[in-house]
This record gives C-alpha cells, structure tokens and sequence, in this order.
C-alpha cells in the first residue's frame, strides 16, 4: 500500500490541471454564472479525500505492467467527476449542507441566490459534472476504440450509480427490506462505480480484456463494496465522533434504513429504542448514546462487525486468487479491504 | 420535405424498441422504483412531437448519401434521449406540471410519492436519460472510431446545453441583458444540441467530417436555432390560443427575459404595461391581452417577425450555399427554416 500516496498525490495534481484548464476550453463566451459553477466544481472535487478510485485505477493498471501507460490520468477525471456529479445531486436529495469539510454545492449557491434558484443552479452543476465525466475518457490520449471502451464502462457504471440511488430512495421508504435488497443497492449505488468501473478503465489503459475475468472482478468489487458500506454505516453509529468529524447516529436521525439501522430493527432489545429515533432530526444525543450501549452490550456492533470482516475477506481473499496478475499488482487488491479494518476495532 | 413525416415514423419505432428491450439489459435484479423511472422516461419520450432532431441526423446524412447508413438510428436515440434529460430537469427547475400533453415526470411522481421524494427521484430520472443518452451512441452499430466520434460531440453538445440554462437562468437575473446575450443563451440552450449535433452525427454517420465545414454548420445551426427559439418566443404572446394549446403570455407570467419580453421593455408604451405583468404568475388575461394588442399597434410585433424572418432566411441561404454536397439533401435545410414561417403570419 506504500504506493496509495503516490497515487492520491497525482490524482490531485491532474484534477488541478484539468480544472485549470477547463474555462478556457468550455465556457461561453459572455455570462457569468457558468464560470461559477465550474469554479464551485473545481471547489468541490479539489476538496477530495482518500482518492481510492483514483487508486483503484492505477493499481488495476500494474495488475498488468509496471509501466505507466496512457489513459489513466483520463480515467482518474472520469471517475472523480463522475464522483462529484453524484456527491452534487445526493446533496440536494439529502438537503445536505456540508460535505468534505465545506458548503455543499447546493448551500454554496444559497448563500448567493434564493431558492427555488440555488437548486436549480446546483441540479445544472450536478449535470454538467455528469456530461465532463464522459468528455474526460473521451478525450484520452489513446487510440479511439480504447477511448470508446472507456466510455463504455464509464457511462454504464453512471446509469448503475443512478439506479443505485433509485434502489437507496425505495430502500428508505420500504421498512421490510431484507439484506438482500440491501447488498444490491451498495452494489448498483456505490460499489460498480467506485470499484468495478476504476478496476476495469486500468485495466483497459494497460491492454487488458476485463471480459476475460468478470465474474471474479464482479466478485471483489460487490464484497469490497459492500464491506466499504457497511463500515461507513457502523461507524455512523459506533465511531469516535472525533474521528468521523460528525456526531454518532446521523442515519438513525435521517431515517436511513441502513445495514445497522436493520440490524437494530431486528434485534429485540435495541429496537424499541431504535425506533422512536428513526427519522426524528431533533432526537436527543442521550437516546442516541443509549441505544448505541444496548447495542453492544446485546452483541449487535459484534455481530456487524463479524459480518464486515468477513466481507473484507472475501474480496481479499478473491484478489489472492487473481493469479493470471502480477503479484505484486495482486497484493494492492489483497490489502485494500483490510486496511481500514482497524477503524473499527 | 416530403421525408419529414417518414423520419418522424422512424424514430418513433426506433425509440419504442429502445424502450421495448431497455428494461432487460438495465434494470437490477430487485426493487420496483428503477422499472418506475424507466417507464416514465418511456412516456415522456414517446409522447414527443415533431422529431425535428430525428429529421435533422437523418437529413444530414443525406447531404452525403442516399443510402440508408448504419448508426443513423443510434444517433437519433441519442438526441431525443438527451432531450429527455433536458426536459425533465427543466421541468423541475420551473416546477412545470404538463409537458407535451402529460404530466412532466416531477409531477407524475408527485401523484405517486410525497415531496421532496417526488423532485428527488425526477432529478435521478433525468440523470438516468442524461447516460443512456451516450450509452445509446455508444452502442452504435458502426466501427468504434466511429461511435467514439459521435459520442465526443454528443456529450459536447449535452455539456453546452447545461451551460445554456445555467445563462438561461443568469438572464433571467439580469434585467438588462442585451440582444447579444440573448442569442449566446439560445445557441448554447438549444441550436447546439438541437440542429448542430444532431447535423454532425449524420454526417459523422454517413462518413464525411464535419470539421471540413465547421464554420458553415455552426452559423446554420445559430440562424436557426435563433429563429426557432424567437418564434415559439413570438407564439407565446401572439400565437393563437387554439393552436399552441396554452394560454397566452405564459413567458410573461413566469418573468422570463424572452426576446419578446425584452422587445416590449424597449418600446415605450408597452414597457409601462409589461411591468406590472411580469414575473406575476397572477396577471389577468385582460392585462395581457391589451399588453398584446398595443404591441401590435405600436408595430413591436411586427419588428420581431421581421427579425426572426431575417434569421430563417439567413439560415436557409448558408445552406443554399453548400454546393459541396448533394443538392437534393441540401433542400431539406434550405426549406427547414421556412417550414413554420407561416404560423408567425
């Protein structure tokens, strides 16, 4: 994992070129608000965390060669805007106002123009981030079939995030759905466009047919992704809010029908407490800090965390068998589920 | 333009087979409310209209051959999809209830779940148009330098029509935008995506380039989107009742800085009347009818139609001129500007 930094360093450097560039090649000739909304893009995808598609990309890359080959600076931007567009949209779905550390793109805009305008300008952000997603592969300094398989895999893992986001809205309004139904709302919402997507653009970049090995590819990206989810979701619950940056139980206060939100539903001791919470805004810390007691205390954060690792495993475990790969490119995809197992004690 | 009618069948049949095997190869293998929004992108497409954009690819291709080239189709999935897109995020931004004799998709899912739940699921709604649009010409039946060629100028053209409502809401903003303003606002909202690309992907798709004639395609496609964007400008306040189907002076209502709303700010003794008017979704038909009446008398009316003649001539004599290509195609562009001319009177 020594090379994750690297990766993250140049994902930064790219995006800042690209955004550098960006007015000059797209805006209008006259207006003002374009560049606006280009600069609060720019704002948003620059304030960017980890850069694990990023890396993703690259190291599905050297599972093939260590050479750096062409097209995966291209393949960064597609996934990291592709990444802003649905971080624009989800927040005006959540009424979001902060994200990484800053204004939403939405609440950006509120603090310059009145609604209904602000969501409007920021539903038009979102759309523009989606449209140069597919215009940063198309533009790949490759030849034009590569491109088009870029493009291909890139606007399909675009319409599955979508979809994913459909399947996350019915989820929330559908008490009764099993873990089924949840794994297939990770699986479209977050892992076949984080995951699956930067997995096979690397390997596209560097000469390889991710349609030789679908299966096991969709294999790691549904458990890694999943683990990634449920993990996000225990620590909502069970983090260090000086760790997380939030306080403990926002999913519980959105109403969110999460992985722990459907462990405590189903365990009898937490959900009576769980469900006076759910939904409510304004519940009180204290009754959040009760349930969350009672829920380790009845083993529902052991019985979560089990079912994480064992998620982590399998993905670990399905690279570990990748052995048609460089094994030194194999050991980035063996360690990347297990690396933040730690967070979670 | 005997062929319009035969390019309008066509599209229809290509987009009810689209949306026919759509559900098959997209849908997830759980959940109802992803099947939801493919149906009503469904409705919304097929209940289009004119299929100007279908006309123009097909017509394009025409300018190069008379054979009925492959990928035709695909580019047409594309426009009228990405159309899709547009309309349905522009139905939220105006909280518009009816959209081609049907409830706009934000509304229809109003009637199904509560708000924000129903805007949310329309803004995923256009997002999911907005990929399968490049998907579609993605998944052209042609050689993939070929289908990463259409691609690239669709999803320009998709881009620059973001940034055209995003000047369509700066001028909106902006009382005194000028007539330049105004033109850049309808290049980038609608002859961009609606007349240009469409004209490149058929030429694209019958294999010539359209680079070679980058210059003429654009001011064609500038004269006349302006003309087709002043006249429905024009049918809002002196169009017939009977035959737009809405009430006049809807423009008018909703404050929209249109050309004839910045006609009538100009001319003394319409301004006094307009301003208690607009942006007054309130306004009696009678105030709106005398503002009418004495725009007439005053001659404003007729200066505009004299401008947006002027437009639709321009536009048919730039294709007059394109004696490097078959005559017999060039008509078709030559006319198309002309063909509604008679409703303006």
């Amino acid at each position: 994992m020594r090379s994750l930094f690297a990766y993250q360093q140049r994902a930064e450097a790219v995006l800042v070129r690209y955004f550098d560039e960006l007015p000059d090649r797209l805006l209008p000739a006259g207006g003002r608000w374009p560049a606006r909304t280009v600069e609060l893009l720019r704002e948003l995808t620059l304030r960017g965390g980890k850069r694990l598609r990023a890396a993703v990309v690259h190291a599905a890359a050297g599972l093939v060669t260590d050479a750096d080959v062409p097209g995966l600076d291209s393949a960064v931007l597609g996934v990291e805007l592709l990444h802003t567009h649905g971080l624009v949209h989800d927040d005006i779905i959540d009424d979001a106002a902060t994200r990484r550390g800053g204004p939403s793109t939405h609440h950006a805009y509120r603090a310059e123009v009145a609604e209904p305008q602000a969501r409007n300008l920021a539903i038009l952000a979102g759309d523009l981030a989606a449209f140069l997603s597919v215009q940063a592969v198309l533009d790949a300094p490759v030849p034009a079939a590569l491109r088009h398989a870029m493009a291909a895999v890139l606007s399909r893992a675009s319409a599955d995030a979508v979809l994913g986001q459909i399947l996350d809205l019915e989820r929330d309004a559908t008490p009764q759905a099993g873990p089924g139904f949840l794994d297939l709302v990770t699986d479209y919402k977050s892992a076949r466009y984080s995951i699956l997507a930067p997995l096979r653009l690397g390997l596209l970049a560097a000469g390889a047919e991710p349609g030789d090995h679908d299966e096991q590819l969709r294999r790691y990206a549904w458990h890694a992704g999943i683990y990634e989810q449920m993990r996000d979701d225990y620590l909502d619950l069970f983090g260090d809010e000086g760790r997380t940056g939030k306080p403990v139980g926002g999913d519980i206060r959105a109403g969110r029908r999460t992985y722990v939100v459907r462990a405590l539903l189903e365990a009898p001791g937490t959900r009576e407490l769980l469900l006076p919470a759910l939904g409510d805004p304004a519940v009180a810390p204290g009754a959040v800090a009760r349930l969350r007691e009672r829920a380790i205390e009845l083993g529902v954060a052991r019985r979560l965390r089990e079912t994480i690792r064992s998620h982590a495993e399998a993905a670990s475990a399905e690279a570990a068998a990748w052995g048609w790969w460089r094994t030194e490119g194999v050991a980035f995809f063996c360690d990347l589920p297990l690396v933040n197992m730690d967070r979670i004690g």
